[in-house]
């Protein structure tokens, strides 16, 4: 791996040496996974940068910070921390932009520690991706009702406890596939472990209900289904079993830095894909630009 | 709060500024709660240090490790930071020695983190704790043998993703209680957040199964049982429910810096306390001195 260019700024004080170390030993971000974050899309062209949904982004985290018991996030003191790492910011293409607000160290009353980092994507890495993605479909453990009288279980909040997240895709790999479908002990395909699910069927869109089924409320996902509806494509919030899926008129995970990304298989079963109907999500998703 | 005295030591480097910052921004323990932990007791008196059974949290460690597919931590390496560290460390009375293993920064080639911290307890918090808690059931949306098949929902690994735990200590605190005890889906007594539970019931000890539970191996629960046997007492792994522990002779939490703790009440309702139980299994721990 060669490094990826990137930056940080940290709350409070500003961009900072991307390389020098800014989190204390016992903060409790690192050594409980106890805080949260957010992931969006920068791309830079001919010098200048445009954040993909900030405000909506701003608005789950600070969602995200009320399940945890966090202080809220001040979101002036955010965007104004976003706008000068992306003034400062002159790598063309895409990056990930990622908010991480933890809850600050454990030894010394330190209030809680937020930081930002932006990191360059790899155009050809991305670009492997949204041509379509082999897929697995991992056991989740959980009923899909599991987190509706359980908020502790932290269901659909975006937290820096995402160990499982990454051992599901691991596991995927295991199998073959590039990522990881979640489904529920009673057999719901639920999200991807860093991403929401839409299928079409029947000239409908479907996807993953959120609240007791822990699902992720995925901003991507909301985005494209609101043009969708907009344009006249009715939407759906419904649970579907793996097995619909080769069944479908496609499927596809959605996520803030990759965009709208075709699921070609499934457990090594083809899923359809239409190009057409991709490049119609991926332009509702803001992806074609 | 008030400051706690600490000490903090990283691997390849030793003792450092424990106010000063180790980790970098892109660093996965921070970011994923992507890593492992170790927690144990350092016992400081007349300004020689003992540290309780490092060999054991050692290998456990190493177990962790796999389990994430992250290299295996070097015993000689660790050993010897602990010992500058202990070397460097005169607050009289208890600490709690942690080891962390995260996989590293995501934008540099950088090889795993792992650093230790040393931190004094409060001698009346933990009098407090170990003159017994009460405590609330609190339920895990698992079944009790979930993690059989499914090795990525990381069960009994001591990962940094504890998000789940910190939360549902919070819910216990909300419903009036101390500490939190994990319930299965199926009405199972899992563990605590950060405990094994030990139950006394028709003078056997019965402490819960590991493996498919997803309960991580206690290492005071090993000790103490080992030690149990060891004097001709009966010990069982057993899943009880939560309603049997006011019919037993005795609930405990077991866990490497507080000790054995008594259960004094759960969900409200007593839990049977009897102190010459409760001294027998603190001095099987090594917690009588």
């Amino acid at each position: 791996m060669s490094p990826a260019q990137h930056l940080v700024a940290v709350l409070g004080r500003g961009v900072v040496d991307p390389d020098a170390p800014i989190l204390s030993a016992d903060d409790l971000g690192a050594t409980r996974g106890d805080g949260i974050f957010e992931v969006t899309r920068v791309v830079t062209t001919e010098g200048v940068s445009r954040v993909d949904h900030l405000d909506r982004h701003l608005a789950r985290f600070r969602t995200s910070a009320a399940r945890l018991a966090l202080p809220a996030p001040d979101a002036d003191a955010w965007q104004s921390l976003v706008h000068e790492a992306v003034a400062a910011w002159h790598v063309p293409g895409e990056a990930a932009l990622k908010l991480v607000w933890t809850r600050g160290r454990e030894n010394v009353p330190s209030g809680p520690t937020g930081y930002l980092t932006l990191t360059a994507q790899d155009p050809a890495a991305l670009a492997a991706s949204r041509a379509g993605i082999t897929v697995a479909s991992i056991p989740r453990g959980y009923a899909s009702d599991a987190f509706g009288d359980a908020p502790w279980l932290l269901g659909g909040v975006k937290s820096l406890s995402y160990g499982v997240n990454l051992a599901a895709r691991r596991a995927a790999a295991e199998r073959g596939a590039e990522e990881a479908l979640f489904v529920s002990t009673d057999g719901y395909a639920l999200e991807g472990p860093t991403a929401g699910l839409i299928v079409a069927r029947d000239d409908e869109l479907i996807t993953s209900p959120t609240g007791a089924t822990g699902v992720l409320p995925s901003i991507t996902v909301a985005v494209v289904t609101e043009a969708a509806e907009a344009a006249g494509v009715r939407v759906r919030r419904a649970l579907l079993r793996p097995a619909d899926l080769p069944h479908s008129q496609g499927a596809w995970f959605a996520s803030s830095v990759k965009g709208v990304v075709p699921i070609v298989s499934l457990d090594g079963v083809p899923v359809p894909h239409d190009p057409e109907i991709t490049r119609t999500l991926v332009a509702a998703a803001g992806f074609d630009r």
